[in-house]
């Protein structure tokens, strides 16, 4: 267990709302609102994302999972398969959700750095109109993706590109939507163009719990109140989602959130440059630091801080994943560089 | 539309959050937390609901659809059934979500008060072991129920020792538990004991949005950490389910607001006794006013009030709901009592 | 049990195959064919079908409840409902494969007779565009019903005027579909044409086991391959399936074959006429004979004749229902009225 | 296309009936029979399979897609996940059937010759009790391999027990079982022991269309009509699959075709050695021949031979699947290994 002082680098999911987001759930409180979406702050909402995103429409959900399953749901039959990398959240950490609600395989790449490239799509293509073989119809990437890595705007113009060569569609996993936004400099509406559907995830940008799923086309927006509803995602109340979004949006608190995360990722990677026993495994775009170091230090590093290990590499090293959040502060930062050097020391004058 | 100042006899959910409730996420935002429920808030939460309910676990959700799927779904398989009132919610208002998630069939009765009887449940098992057939397996019944009516705590008994004597599971929707409740004066405990799954309904009590699945038995609780996720119900931020949930338990709070609920309900109930034209569906004994009363009537009424007309019984009649929440106060309910009599007779005058 | 030299009035299923299909059965044996209907034989079922009913496609599934599964899962989505009779085989004798294998759900509507009219479809559409509703979009009728009775061709055509009217999809369960034309005296495009997607039952009118789902309409056919494998009804060597259906199509022997069967059915009913206790439930239009009569009587006669009590009205009177096939002989229905009379005049001798 | 008077080698199941099993159809088409599996002939397979197999019950299903769904759906839930062969027929064969039909996931391992091994079983057995991941429940191997290769008995305890050890249940796909039994040289009950749900193939094996899930377990079976019905496999006329298993089962006859299509296979490989440019992908132990040879030899072949090219392992590699059924005679393979000779020797002359 972690101290309750010690800054928790385990998930940008472990921080707290943001201040801003509580007061907008207090001043949604004010009298009576119209229940499952029919009020005025939904449609608030819902307009907001539209023009961020240049959308057709958008649609509150609670999680993230649900955000990508009712996305997909929106462009998949049973027999359709989705192309994705095998670090996705989708295959790896959401329980087997798109198998069980849309009845749809996922056919996985194993990627250098959780990015999947037109080359690494078309290798999934074998087996088109073979009715032996389910048929890949979308194609899902995560921006920033699972291991902290953003694709840039060029790179979803050319995956966008393969997906319209191929006719597949594109499904973009914001869960991180705003750090790769903040990476990028660019807009939602630039990152959202290319795809077909996407989601924006609010939660890890300093929402209680707050998602939504964004339609760029008309037509593949009418299934989505049914889906929802039927995906159980459709909130009673749901101006407290509308009002949770709404804050992020307001100012581009989102983008604020998102820097501050980021620049802490990168102080932390930066901070522990010239360390002979770490390395880091990918570049540390958005908000998480994925770095090698030798596995009794990160289990000595465990006892008094909070992150997890995702692998062990083999008996000597360890994979280990350090999130930033909206709220991680620079005095956080630095306490755990002096953690992870210290630990670094130690390590050598015991061996 | 409404009125801004006139209250909503819409829904119970048409109502915000209560105050407590709404304190209580701003204290549970301090520091940082464990996602997914590994936070001590949650497993404060849950050994506060085990304790009330007298339960082997509990499972914290974001809706009531999802408490009923979720709660289901530790009992059948996709070949088993559901015996459920025709009026349910799982069967008119979830879109299908049983089908879809878990593949059940629902085998529904009509009732006269939207309350199953072992009669009415046992006029539909035939079938028992014909595998053309689905296996009734599990009986769900709602307390308080969609028309405001509340089972005894004698019926609940009975329809458990209807279920023995059956092999049937009895799962209960208690989206209006605390209703229920209330209206009877017994526990939660008391409550749940028939039961071997139910939900309790935060949301339509005074929380933003948070529902619990209760287990009563050890076993049907293993599968429920994995069926959540993979039913899209995990929430990552769980502390703030959590502290929703412990704010309604604490002082019983839960008791108060659905006594208010139930006390208004009674009040605009007893307020139309001599209404020649109008007469109550049924008694009215959770929060809920069903009443049956001249078409043009509920028509003009609507134009400043907000309720729902649940059907045209001819084209003289309307059947309405008129629901009252936590927050309705005798001055709400005296004002619209005032206009149900003003629209009576104005409708009198007009014909 | 009845006796082996008893014709069985059980069902049109207890009656063997028809010899003209075993023998196409040998002679479809001879050299190899690619499987999964890349062969000769089945590209010439495909095509006879195509013709006789003027459709687009047609697609050979293993048994009558695939063809009702896939047949619809070229219409729906899962969050849409599919209207039909309460007494649909769909509904009734399928063990819930609608709701598991689609996830979509059943309206159904009481009959009087088993047919759906523009009325009884219209009563099952409120809900249109609301989304805690199924939305209903199939309307499934079967011709034959599964009481015996037809629709006649005006009736058909009325159906699909109301299906275009409300933007429904009409999809037909054909598993005795020869019987229907038989009695009506018409073509099968001339049953199909008001559908848009049908089956085809050989198996009740003289095959081992053979159904096709022919598709009227391009569009809807491009997903039946891969619905067809992932629905587990891609037959390896398929030819075997195509040599049946060819050999039904042979010189009309379908008709033949369903007019033997509705002749002796019509015989049977004829037969019963003027026996005191005993009336018609309804009329026997295709190969079956529904029956009410003292339930003592169907008792008896249960002792020595196959045929099954669908159920006990009262304590005195049960409804029966007696099945005539292909080869059903006049020799054979004669024996059967000879016992009904006999159990009936011995039922007024013990009274 | 293949000219009609060449053997095809592109798959058993290219091959027609046996005609001891078409002899059977006849035999069992005598008299009436009543349906569903409710007839002496169906009880006679089912008695005679739980003798072969020292089962505790068998279910009789149209196809081996069907077979092996049916046969998990007795072992998982949902979030319950199959480890797998990235090979096996169940992920890259049947088109997501697993996925649909019981919503759970599978869990793929490379293999060098399509064997799972205990090793290979615990390299997916990450995120156990983690309720983000699916739960990794059965193992499925396929005996013999969709390569052509047979566990030994060893091997096979080897798994059981490492299922043991892992809460884990085995699930053995037998669409060649009879290849497997006569490569080893075993009785089907010594391949059926290490199982808990196995399936038994009869289509490649000779029949038209026929196959079977053993159940090794009373608790297991309980649930497989119900299932068997929902998810469309019960067939009307059973006796007619029935009747085809007991025509293999009498006198062993599925040995003596397996043996048959075993030492065809074995005649073809032996025939190739000494070519040069040919090497065989995995031993011959089964009914096929997996080989490498020069892709433009393999293009000149298929101008006259109907076999399968697999993958174009580079520009001039082909992998090559050439398969024996059990009507496959010496002089077929023989013609076959000239071809091959032949079009090697053209290609060096060409080059």
């Amino acid at each position: 267990m972690t101290s309750p002082q010690r800054k928790s680098f385990g998930s940008d999911n472990h921080a707290g709302a943001h201040p801003a987001v509580l007061s907008a759930l207090t001043a949604a409180n004010a009298g009576d609102a119209t229940a499952y979406g029919e009020d005025p702050l939904t449609a608030h909402a819902v307009g907001r994302l539209r023009e961020a995103f240049g959308a057709a429409d958008a649609f509150l959900v609670f999680g993230g999972t649900a955000a990508n399953i009712l996305g997909l749901s929106l462009l998949l039959r049973p027999f359709e398969a989705v192309i994705c990398a095998e670090s996705a959240h989708l295959n790896g950490d959401e329980c087997g959700a798109t198998e069980r609600a849309l009845g749809s395989k996922l056919l996985t790449v194993p990627t250098p750095d959780g990015k999947l490239t037109p080359d690494l799509i078309v290798s999934r293509l074998a087996g088109h109109g073979n009715p032996h073989r389910v048929q890949p119809r979308a194609v899902e990437i995560a921006q920033a993706t699972e291991v902290g890595t953003c694709y840039t705007l060029g790179q979803l113009q050319e995956i966008r590109a393969c997906c319209d060569a191929h006719d597949l569609l594109l499904y973009l996993d914001g869960a991180r939507l705003a750090n790769a936004a903040a990476y990028l400099g660019c807009t939602l509406a630039e990152l959202a163009a290319p795809a077909h559907v996407l989601s924006f995830g609010g939660t890890k940008n300093g929402a209680l719990g707050a998602e939504a799923v964004i339609v760029m086309n008309e037509a593949a927006a009418a299934a989505a109140p049914f889906q929802r509803m039927q995906l159980m995602q459709l909130a009673s109340k749901m101006r407290f989602l509308a009002a949770q979004l709404i804050a992020l949006l307001d100012d581009d608190l989102w983008r604020q959130n998102a820097d501050q995360a980021n620049r802490m990722a990168r102080r932390l990677a930066d901070g522990l440059a010239g360390l002979p026993e770490l390395r880091l495994a990918y570049p540390a775009q958005a908000n998480g630091v994925f770095a090698v170091l030798p596995a009794e230090q990160a289990r000595r590093l465990q006892q008094d801080w909070n992150f997890h290990v995702l692998a062990d590499l083999d008996d000597r090293e360890s994979l280990v994943r350090w999130m930033t959040a909206f709220d991680t502060t620079e005095a956080d930062v630095d306490a755990f560089i002096t953690a992870i050097r210290e630990t670094a020391m130690s390590g050598h004058a015991v061996s």
